[in-house]
């Protein structure tokens, strides 16, 4: 603990989860106290046929 | 927000979830009285693998 | 399983919630096609302290 | 419910997981003095690009 | 991780959930053979009202 | 989505939600590239009766 969890959908990169996974931490440690190791940050990868908005997947909008 | 998580086993099809985001959209805006674009949903696609009910995994039942 | 998790901000009824299982429950029902008894809806109720949209918090939009 | 969730690294293999089920099956049942048939585990096999501790994904430590 | 997570139904007393987190964390560590430390277990306690089954409410059930 | 969801022990100020709820949007609009208003961030206050480290209830550490 803490744990974050990001939900997004699919086709973001190593490299972008790798500085968002950098910053989050960083962003939890400097508000929250928290030595950093203690921060686990976790990523799902959402298929566009997966999530709706406004009642319609991601696919059909 | 509101964010309705749906986790079902795998199997099911686009269109299955297509129109069952219709209807919990839906839903979730007659009952709670929000903007349907406030609305998310999203699905979690299990593998029969990784699910059990009564210590029995799926896939042995 | 299926699994319905609602997160919604705090201030809804019993009521609201007592209409809103039952009818994500027969949409469940009706679009995967299982039995209505294996279907669980549960809330979360957000307080507006912990929810931001864009950065804000619900409580300073 | 109860419904408990596992988050892992992947790799883990079936039969891991089947004994893991049922041992955490058992000890809700114990505990919380449940019905066996009430208590559904489920399993998330997180990619080691999508999980991060201390900052650094776990494929990069 | 692992990351653990057990919702069940309000009204656990402490003693329970410390003697469950204590078999869970033993099951996790026995059989996918990670260091206890590694192990953290969360529990979210469900109001009777938030949780419904078969499209009923716990408390009208 | 992007959905932001942190779990920490109870015990934050709404200040210090506020602030890393802004640092967080701001992490994830600039590495995923999103509009700032998709970003949903919100926080689980867990009691720390409810959360265990290495099979030991918080409360007992």
């Amino acid at each position: 603990m803490p744990i974050v969890t990001v939900r997004a959908l699919e086709g973001r990169t190593v490299e972008q989860k790798r500085k968002l996974a950098k910053d989050i931490t960083d962003a939890v440690v400097k508000n929250f106290k928290v030595e950093p190791d203690r921060v686990t940050v976790n990523f799902f990868d959402m298929p566009k046929q997966n999530v709706a908005r406004a009642g319609k997947l991601v696919i059909d909008q």
